[in-house]
């Protein structure tokens, strides 16, 4: 047995260099670059802020809660992500740089593939509980041309801040797919968004609560916009004035994604319906990126 | 809507100044800084890759299977740790620099609480198939006194490969621990470890296949040493001449804790026993540090 061992920072890097190595072997050179970048970054970290073992063991303990936590319903890794900012930081990464195309935003853990059709003008609500909110514009490509028959995709949280999966697996509310109009028009009826926690109850509400901050999104509702020839739009629309547009839990607010919520009385709305309740209305235009565009 | 995105490079820094700010309330100026630090180096590596939108969702979907297939006998995130030397990486940061101490090494994912004691020359193997090894040494400290009383957990695969654990619920072989004697000697016996690989079903195994790694570890026998006043030791010790010293799949090897196993002819052991089969020993000492010493 030695008696003299290599001072730390110096075992430290032979560490590092020696699993730098290890990938240096992949067949692909993606999964090369992204391990040796990943392993450089996160030793990197560890060495920055000296990791203790306990703090390793905490660590550990995080991930294995998260994944338990994690089904089909819930998505704890994509909340984790969500938190950290990584899920707006790779948006932003990916985002098209085409000026006059609409932002995106967090894709969210609340998608389902097997949501409902609905038809243009249809309601997506289907007994989500809140004040009816008509919801209107455009979907059209960055030079103006409108996209007829573009598939959007809509999801929201009903007046108590839940997606239909928070409730249960029996029912399908609060989101639905729809074709817009040859014109590119779309308009649907759902709910006013209002704000929500993210679900807070597993490992990452107790990070957000050690680090001070709030669970909280601002009101907002999910688009996905699909059209041919063209890069699919994830996004969101903001209601302006919400009190949590400045500490949105997921950094997921940009300006140009917030909208005005109009409020109108009981009474004749423009698709030829009359509410027997107040409702409100929303315009917000979709415009999408050419596939060679970005 | 705005018609002017800022650049890039901009967004990007935007939005990590903005996660690393909602970290600055917590109340616990270590969680400020681990968290902070995190988040720079996780945001540095999905910049520098340019991370991809299809990359995120593998790595959540390694996370989820990572989290599924964790249960009480097999830990995904402890492999995965140590496939990325961050196990080994947490070692060297926290690790005594004392010259003369025996060096740590990776804790590894099959240690149980529970495992039975065994009294000083016992057989930790209880059903263990493999060759009988009678290992043996002293537990001290770096001034040379011999730590009495010290309790030694030692555990390790059988002839197979295989940990106890990794068989199903109901028996413990191949672990144990005992209290050394007064004058710090130890022995016992097991079997002679032999290199396995770790557990490469799931998607760490998967990783390591795609990056053209093997799962293998050298032939290897665990050790937790605990004595009062000192630092816990986690150590292995490895078999002089494995095929696997050089590509330890978890990066665990250090020469100091390479030893040379003797092969012995059926008959009479140290210990006054006569193993009726070719059986074999190790000699190894533990040499602990003083808990003022690190
Ligand atoms: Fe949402
Ligand atoms: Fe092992």
């Amino acid at each position: 047995m030695s008696t003299e061992h290599p001072p730390t920072a110096k075992r430290e890097q032979s560490v590092t260099e020696e699993v730098l190595a290890s990938f240096s072997k992949a067949a692909d050179p993606r999964l090369r670059e992204v391990m040796q970048s990943l392993v450089r970054h996160l030793h990197g970290f560890a060495r920055e802020v000296r990791l203790t073992e306990p703090e390793w063991e905490k660590a550990i303990a995080f991930l294995t809660r998260a994944g338990h936590i994690t089904d089909d319903r819930r998505q704890e890794f994509i909340l984790l992500s969500d938190v950290l900012g990584l899920s707006m930081l790779t948006v932003a990464i990916n985002e098209p740089k085409k000026p006059g195309a609409t932002e995106a935003t967090v894709f969210g853990p609340f998608y389902v593939d097997d949501a409902p059709e609905v038809p243009l003008g249809g309601d997506i609500a289907r007994g989500a509980v809140g004040t009816p909110c008509y919801v209107s514009g455009q979907v059209r490509s960055v030079d103006g041309s409108p996209l007829g028959g573009a598939l959007l995709h809509v999801w929201g949280a009903d007046d108590d801040g839940f997606y239909d999966v928070q409730y249960g697996a029996d029912h399908s509310a609060g989101r639905g797919w729809l074709r817009v109009a040859e014109d590119g028009s779309y308009r649907f009826w759902t709910v006013l968004p209002t704000p929500y926690p993210i679900p807070h109850d597993g490992p990452v509400g107790d990070l957000l609560k050690a680090a001070g901050r709030g669970p909280m999104r601002p009101a907002h509702l999910h688009f996905k916009v699909v059209a041919p020839g063209h890069r699919t739009l994830i996004t969101h629309i903001f209601v302006a004035g919400d009190p949590h547009l400045g500490d949105d839990a997921v950094f997921g607010v940009k300006d140009s994604l917030v909208v005005e919520a109009e409020y109108h009385a009981a009474g004749p709305a423009p698709d030829g319906t009359h509410p027997q309740e107040p409702w409100t209305s929303m315009k917000f235009d979709l415009v999408l990126v050419p596939d060679q565009d970005h």
